[in-house]
């Protein structure tokens, strides 16, 4: 197999939520793993653990939890759409359309990967500053791009959810995720309907980043 | 130039601590940070920024502020390596010597790039959960790895640090970042020392991912 390229992959991987129900062969499943384990965390601890889902059950149940919590979610983006220029809401809409084709086929999907993480095991350096923390995603949600990069590589769809952590303690006991572990988000793998994944839409460099100080240009 | 293929470069991402002091080239500069505006976001909407310090009153104001807390960290390391069994102690020496090296040399590094984030751009998912949020992270760190995977493919060296998050008001004003932008993490990035990138310790996928249920092989 002649490998991707680094910045062909990065520079192609989209949000694909239209997944055919087709299983994924246990290699390549295994390759997509392991690219997850290579990420760096905090001290090498990876504080992390994935539940690969494939039964069928659990599916439904996570499926379940996920539609009740996918439609909240797009009724009130489709609100905020009313107030948007006409090629953001045509993009809005294309994107709400995928998430419901998703929000109805989750428990389709082959395999849906269920990220959890371990804070005792991590050094959290923004847990008593003033607004929200972050840091302890630091150690897990590079090793959740290394698997969606891998998932690329692979030609299977992916997109990354943290709809199911509102819901966490339901997922908790489904799954028999224990004490102490929270869930950072569930990311529905298989091989795309449509073509996949292919160009994206970013804000450019100059738009992104200062140099210096906020505000100016590098 | 022949690009780097990607699990190769996955595989060989290190933390590279001992940074060369020479400039980095601006083309090389503008292709690792187009590689983190690629990594996704919730919603798309790229709720980060980065500031790329290279004045030297500005790097040599966060050398100070970043090796008083590294001179912290790393004492309460020591104590924890006395009881660790020899080759996890011995690996630890490894790591400490070469942080020793960061902290002592941050403001000769060629950039220091810090990660800003906004919450209010983010759905945090985990916000009201009874356990410290991790999902913002969610809209940054992969984009913070695209950018590391991106220097091991320029050949720069690098290493994502969270500890000048423990006196962000410092740096916000230092670096004039507004009110609601918290950071995220520093990385400093340059040619390396030594050998930089290469062979890393993980754990195997046997020990970090489960099947359909915790604690059960997949």
């Amino acid at each position: 197999m002649s490998e991707v390229g680094l910045y062909e992959a990065m520079s192609t991987l989209r949000a694909v939520r239209r997944l055919r129900p087709d299983p994924i062969p246990e290699d390549v499943l295994q390759r997509v793993l392991e690219a997850a384990t290579w990420a760096p965390t905090g001290g090498n601890r990876q504080p992390w653990r994935i539940v690969v889902v494939r039964n069928g059950d659990a599916k439904a149940r996570l499926a379940t939890l996920y539609a009740e919590r996918w439609k909240r979610f797009a009724g009130g983006y489709e609100k905020l759409m009313a107030g948007m220029p006409e090629e953001a809401a045509a993009e809005s809409r294309k994107m709400l359309d995928a998430g419901d084709y998703l929000a109805d086929h989750f428990a389709a999907t082959p395999a849906v990967l269920v990220f959890c993480f371990n804070p005792r095991d991590m050094a959290i350096t923004d847990a008593k500053l003033d607004r929200i923390s972050v840091v302890g995603g630091g150690s897990v949600y590079p090793a959740v791009q290394n698997l969606l990069l891998a998932c690329r590589a692979e030609g299977l769809g992916c997109t990354l959810t943290t709809l199911l952590c509102e819901c966490e303690s339901e997922v908790q006991a489904l799954l028999g995720i224990p004490e102490g572990w929270g869930t950072a988000c569930a990311i529905p793998i298989g091989y795309p309907q449509r073509s996949g994944h292919g160009p994206i839409r970013r804000r450019p460099v100059a738009k992104m980043v200062y140099g210096d100080h906020w505000g100016e240009a590098l």
